[in-house]
């Protein structure tokens, strides 16, 4: 397989697991600068691209060209974009892409699993808890799992949640996305945890997602390079490539 | 709908529960010398049932031969006593019966999770935290719990758990059920709790349950009520009622 | 002892508490409506006062004045009222008093050891989360051990907490209390539980208290009782009499 | 200051985090083969040792007879070895030496909070989490914290927790250090975490411990290499530096 993107942070450490794998083995890594052609040339069956939205869809079209399977975490992707790899993809049915914003399984189970338990609670909320040096609040992770718990409690036709919430200090209840309430800690220490909090009557469900290291990609993108050979089409997100 | 065993602790909390329902009714409510016929005559359509093993296949039995369905906490339920009930409902197409060894939404919710995500991980083991009153270790949820994860990971193809330890005070690394490590604590103050904590390389997944109150059940036992009389037939355990 | 509002939520337990506890004996329980002076015919050496803060000085002058000692649960004790209770306890050197906003144990060792842990940590937070018939965000206890933590920040002389956060959704972040960020969840199931987070470079200090019943209060009202009888003056927060 | 052991890994981070703080400055740092008059010549006032048993009690000899203070994270020290640096500082009254098994706040800010809080509860147990390359178990620190909280009970004079279990798999209950249950878990992605649970009526109280990297010892040596200089005496744990 091939990198593109190979001396980027992330490039680099899926280099490295690849490496380590016993099933796998990096005959191109490519970085900016360097000639796409090299990949074809090594004859990489899968590549997996780390790099920036100002290339990513060139990258791209030269893989679909070249029958060369993409496990993409370059980030910019839109409607369009996705639409745009759809229809190159159509020509060439046994080819497969993924393109995913997360390649934390832990994060991608915690998402599902949020998505799947919303129907049977009265209450939900977020918390997701960051490295001080983060510049948005709330994550993206944690705006898209408010955003999927909304989508289902709407969708099981629950109504608002209990708050009998009169006095407010600003802030206290935390930002709304969707119906569902998230607050954001950002403290010296902690690299990357969220948890989602579920409550009814008597009870309560925790999913906690701790992420200590960027390593904690590696079985993710292992997992998608893998898959992707078998699965023909354009797949949004690690879920579509697991079995839950 | 009706409730056998309504003095009992669980019946009692039933019948609150269902009063409370704008959707259902308590139509009749029955105990030890009470005559079951009653719940014909009041024309009850589905019935729950928290007694003991003794007289829950007498009670059962008379529900299906009066086209009434049931739902099941009462605990006892073997293979044999689980085929009875099968070849009952087997000349009445449109009863449906649930027996369900616990109604914890969450509960239910967790081993399913964790059955999902054990694929996915190196490692897992389970904490259970009961008050001190409780005298076995582990729980029955959380044995049940490991065994479906030992079993998923054999089906997933996993070899087993990184573990180096070599030294080992008699007890610290838990009980093992199936290959799952479970630890079981007493504490006063506590009610019922469950963790399965998931590891991989960089990142942890932890599912916690939190049942405060033996109200915990109702949720289940209402969805329980209300689903069992669109689902024909046999069913063993609450997830089959969820869309999970 | 006595107990005044004994039939009061909070005074009916302390009188189940008392009853229950080998070395205590209730030999006196009043409400609105019964004298007070049933307290001093019994003979009571202590009260508890769970009343009200329309009643509670007339309450604790009766008990000053026989030589009562008493352990006061009831809110409303601005500095005004306590320096009123201090004055006429002047003239009763032997005499004890407490006053105290939290009885439960847990509560008060999690504000102390926040306080004592504050100095030695770069950033700290606190989440909240309780039932949602609650009214105010944040809770009491959470704003409270907020300001605590900030006067000892400052006493450090620490500097503001790093935060990079330049895009917030609103709320995302919490409260600010003194200059600690406060989070408030309200969720169905839950009772009354509190988290501070401490971190700094590499590691994280969590203290979490989970008050499950209102019977969590019992062990401190206990403690109140037993220490009062030797401890003269007035004593604010049940700190005081632990040996923290 | 000098740093003894500076390229082990410990001693390699200490001169980074010695280096990173703008009032402290490495004059000299020799590790095995380097002559330790290095550390004289420079006018070293203060030493971090982080090296190994063999020779820790040389180089600690060395730096008393040249007034150097010092801060030791090398293990082994017994009562033998800590009377004879007591009897080496008795003729350098103004030199202080303080030797620490463990540097991370969080972990002596656990244990002396879970000494403080032992007397008032009826139940407590400890739970350490490691990676799974730990070859002992429990850990040396869930072990010594069960000891310090075992001597705290015993002299509060309590009796032993409530605990029904009469049907125990193997090990279920953990392990039983003085008379405290420890129970270790070791998985793939964690690093190194304690949660001590303590329990009574209606509440609990948990103080968790997260370690995420080596540099979290960082802090605390740094506090021990300014707080050294100060403390004339033998000093053994960082505890003795805070103020708690």
């Amino acid at each position: 397989m091939g990198v593109i993107g190979a001396r980027g942070r992330m490039g680099a450490e899926v280099v490295r697991a690849v490496e380590a794998a016993p099933d796998l083995e990096v005959v191109a890594a490519v970085d900016a600068g360097d000639p796409l052609s090299g990949l074809a040339d090594a004859g990489a069956r899968v590549v997996v691209d780390f790099t920036n939205p100002d290339v990513v869809m060139d990258n791209l079209r030269f893989c679909v060209d070249h029958d060369i399977h993409a496990v993409v975490g370059t980030s910019g992707f839109d409607t369009r974009r996705l639409a745009a790899v759809g229809e190159w993809l159509g020509s060439k049915p046994e080819l497969g892409v993924l393109i995913a914003p997360n390649f934390a399984i832990g994060a991608v189970l915690s998402m599902r699993f949020a998505e799947l338990a919303a129907p049977y609670y009265d209450s939900v909320e977020v918390i997701e808890l960051h490295h001080p040096r983060k510049v948005d609040a709330p994550s993206g992770t944690a705006a898209h799992t408010a955003r999927l718990i909304s989508q289902a409690r709407q969708a099981a036709g629950l109504g608002p949640m209990p708050d009998a919430t009169e006095q407010e200090a600003p802030g206290a209840r935390g930002a709304v996305v969707g119906d569902v309430r998230v607050h954001s800690l950002r403290l010296s220490g902690l690299i990357a945890h969220q948890e989602v909090v579920f409550g009814t009557e008597g009870e309560t469900l925790t999913l906690r997602h701790d992420s200590m290291d960027r390593k904690s990609f590696m079985p993710g993108v292992l997992l998608g390079v893998r898959s992707v050979v078998g699965r023909p089409g354009l797949a949004v997100g690690l879920a579509e490539y697991m079995d839950l």
